[in-house]
């Protein structure tokens, strides 16, 4: 095939950004490993943004060259797509000396926040079918000025969305989504409501679409022991879950439920469930992280681009050491490529 | 070895009581199973104990045939100890009629206790070393009178027992304790005092002690996610789980924790504890039956005699049809040989 002929061919694949993530984390080293793989994604035309010192610093971490070609936008992109290797899009965001390895600072949210923001806004542009992003940090965000709790609410109110949104995890193939998050146990019960189990399983549902299943198998877990025993220890299941899992069956969705929060989890390794709907944190993050061997992806639901990440941090004590698994930010770049793929 | 030395020898060996369980469940079909195995217990002198029609029938499900030596009580199982074959303990619990397969009766529970009284009393005058049970129902237990929550607080109480004691989950070598069980997600922050998780902790300890652990590893897991984020998602950290974790400490037991619940089982898993306390049911349960794959033991903390039984039910659904799968009854056993060995 000819140079021009590949160029053509290429141009129809879907472009994935993929930004480097905070930049004094494991995130630019990770890139450089995933990058570096044979095999590589042939199917997708895949846009490594970030700061061009910190690229090179990422691929020198990781003992690795990845032969690029350099791209003035994401427009520039997929206009001149090559399959035969990435393109990267050099970002102004940061100097060297504004950051330390392996501590959060104003500067490296600021730089991980307007890299994102780029890739955003090319989404909306059209420029970009998905966001990889490799992991941030929030302290370091929210020394940026990041007003939202969390990346997902940031990047909602950035695009406009007042829609419902939610974190996916993902590990293997089972998706997984929670009613309440980073609340304390004796409060969770105030969160337990008609409307999020209804909202949550609805965006699990379409969000599973999304990715490709078309007739995904959804389950919402109950939310006391043994599902509340029938009422005998605690009330929610019946008074609420169950409702929900009415209504939801009755808009169309064959979602089903409620299972007792101890067993859910082995019809889901089962392959008999593709996502869960949890009621609070560790209802969910006990299994997965059990599942997940540090190869679990964040998925973010309910925004129109898809956007990954891995399911771990910044891991700022082994950054700059060269010994990070990208096994997650691998799985994380497939599962955006694929949801690029199938939009 | 002639008869007679052998016999000698085997006197030493400490006894076993191995009781059918349920009638109607799956026990007595798991007790032929695992007593056909080849190799057996060589160090063990294990007494079979039921009603002889029932043992009968087990086997025929089982489709196994056991040889066994009949014995007129546990005082002579150990005087006439043979290391060749286990002993079989006729006792007149229940008669065929009274009970149905795959049914919860009042017989059946009735039977079941006798069964486990007639150890329990047998292990008071010093003639068993060990129970291990095949699983009971606890509706049949409620039916045939049982007061208590459960078969624990039955035997504690008809043992005289007026001390802390709790079950353990056992999986692999993981040990589990927990703070609340069976009630609502609402209430559990009303069990979580500092009293109840040095009780159970010093309890699991030495528990881990006697079964040859010369110094346990215990940890006990945090009750909100992220172990309470330094107080800003739920309190009960700080006040309440550290301060315990102090007292057990100052008392002498090496005790570490609090851990965030969603990544102690991951400790766990690298080996790094030989024992969890846990704050409610799911947080133990969801990772221990991901943990178990079906083969998890139950030990029955507090009592002065080793209790041991597997963590599954008496699973009247496959009830007769030979297909019961016995790992977690021949856990249970190895376990309660292993305790009564280290006395």
């Amino acid at each position: 095939m000819s140079s021009a002929a590949a160029s053509e061919k290429a141009a129809g694949r879907p472009v994935i950004a993929l930004a480097l993530g905070d930049p004094v984390g494991v995130g630019p080293e990770l890139v450089a490993k995933i990058m570096a793989r044979e095999g590589g994604w042939p199917g997708a035309n895949i846009v490594i943004v970030g700061d061009r010192w910190l690229w090179e610093r990422g691929q020198k971490i990781a003992r690795e060259r990845v032969a690029t070609r350099t791209v003035a936008s994401f427009r520039d992109a997929r206009e001149n797509a090559d399959p035969r290797q990435p393109a990267f899009l050099p970002l102004d965001t940061v100097r060297d000396e504004e950051v330390t390895l392996e501590e959060a600072t104003a500067a490296g949210g600021r730089s991980a926040l307007r890299v994102l923001e780029a890739c955003l806004d090319a989404s909306v542009r059209g420029e970009v079918d998905a966001i990889c992003f490799a992991p941030l940090n929030k302290r370091a965000l929210k020394l940026a000025g990041m007003k939202h709790a969390d990346e997902l609410r940031h990047f909602a109110a950035y695009l406009g969305v007042g829609a419902y949104v939610c974190e996916f995890n993902v590990v293997g193939g089972l998706w997984t989504s929670r009613i309440s998050s980073h609340v304390p146990i004796k409060d969770v019960v105030n969160y337990i409501d008609r409307a999020s189990i209804v909202d949550a399983a609805s965006l699990l549902y379409r969000s599973l679409q999304r990715y490709g299943l078309a007739a995904p198998r959804v389950g919402v877990a109950g939310l006391n022991p043994h599902n509340g025993e029938g009422g005998t220890c605690g009330r929610e299941e019946i008074e609420i879950i169950e409702p929900a899992v009415r209504a939801l069956n009755e808009s169309g969705l064959p979602v089903v439920g409620p299972y007792a929060a101890d067993t859910i989890f082995l019809r889901a390794r089962n392959a008999e469930l593709d996502g869960i709907v949890t009621m609070y944190h560790d209802q969910g993050q006990i299994a997965m992280k059990l599942l997940a061997s540090g190869k679990g992806v964040t998925v973010m639901g309910g925004l129109p681009v898809p956007v990954a990440t891995p399911g771990h941090g910044t891991a700022y004590d082994i950054a700059g050491n060269g010994t990070a698994v990208p096994d997650a930010l691998d799985n994380a770049l497939t599962m955006a490529f694929r949801m690029a793929a199938s939009k």
